[in-house]
């Protein structure tokens, strides 16, 4: 071993990466994202803020922090979050602290947002990677939107999801993966993000 | 179901990819593609054409086509090599045939080239994806080098190795990936590079 001449391989980035978990209302990110909290693994999962009243199966401080409106709008004032949205009549956002103290503790950071959150982390973090989950067809889609409606006992206006799908699949171009989620095969999908999550460590640009 | 409005969620790409496995003479190019080749999967496997002789365990039109020079230089003269390299006195190239006909089948390409070819690959055919693999360290791949040399009783100028590494390390740039194959581990490597093939048929842009 007398040759030894210091040739680096040393070449790739081994630093905590941050990946975004979206796509439109209906797609089910919640489960998605549900089941990637069930996997080993090193993820910091980022917990977003949310007004609405907790569906039964939610838990506090591990689904959402779920907040009074006095409260979410006094974040807003003191500049505490690093998205907001207001959707569907509720206040919806990520505490800027979550994000950067998970970034800060060397884990990989995964976040569930909807489109225009992504968008939002996306020009705050150009280096965060989004993707966006894709239902296989529209019937899929609203037979999944019609059933939580009925679930939930909530209204559904489909032309105005119909709107707001479409302005979220014309923003695609800033998301850097799809994945489609279709009916019974989350774990497809939960291993299709895992492979995408291993491929990014393995990236030499951005 | 009277709402479908044709919202057009096939968003991905589903084609053939064509990707290439390449990294230093040492890094053990072979034995990843021979474990690639062992797992079920729908890779068409582009073979390089060779002058040298073949090593014990190599198969003829398996690992090589093993060609005479003769041979190999009237394939360069009928212009039917997408890329050829002259590599220690012994003609490596790939046949043009073997990759157009394996991307007209529609399923995925794999080829193992060296760090030239695969330059040349990205030139021809700039959506193929390049993998390149590295050793843990500059000692690690020195160990492996003398020890082929010695298995096939081959001279080994370590100098000229360590200046060539450099070069194809300052040809990083090319490459979309890099995998570290270390010693015993040639089935976390072949995983990444599973990972990688995977998350690359779902992005959205290239």
């Amino acid at each position: 071993m007398n040759h030894i001449d210091n040739v680096n391989f040393d070449v790739l980035n081994k630093g905590a990466l941050l990946f975004v978990i979206s796509g439109p209302s209906g797609v089910g990110k919640d489960s998605v994202v549900k089941e990637l909290k069930n996997r080993p693994g090193k993820f910091h999962f980022v917990i977003t803020a949310n007004t609405r009243a907790p569906r039964p199966e939610e838990v506090e401080g591990v689904d959402y922090f779920f907040v009074s409106k006095e409260h979410f709008e006094a974040m807003i004032k003191g500049d505490e979050l690093v998205e907001w949205a207001h959707v569907y009549g509720d206040y919806k956002g990520v505490p800027k602290a979550q994000i950067e103290g998970a970034l800060a503790s060397g884990k990989d950071v995964l976040m569930r947002l909807d489109v225009q959150g992504a968008k939002k982390i996306k020009s705050l973090y150009p280096f965060a990677i989004l993707i966006f989950l894709l239902p296989t067809d529209e019937e899929e889609w609203q037979r999944r939107l019609l059933a939580r409606a009925k679930e939930q006992g909530t209204d559904l206006d489909m032309d105005i999801r119909v709107e707001k799908v479409k302005e979220e699949l014309a923003s695609l171009n800033v998301f850097d993966y799809a994945v489609v989620n279709a009916d019974n095969q989350l774990e497809q999908t939960v291993e299709a993000i895992l492979d995408i999550i291993s491929a990014e460590h393995h990236r030499l640009s951005r």
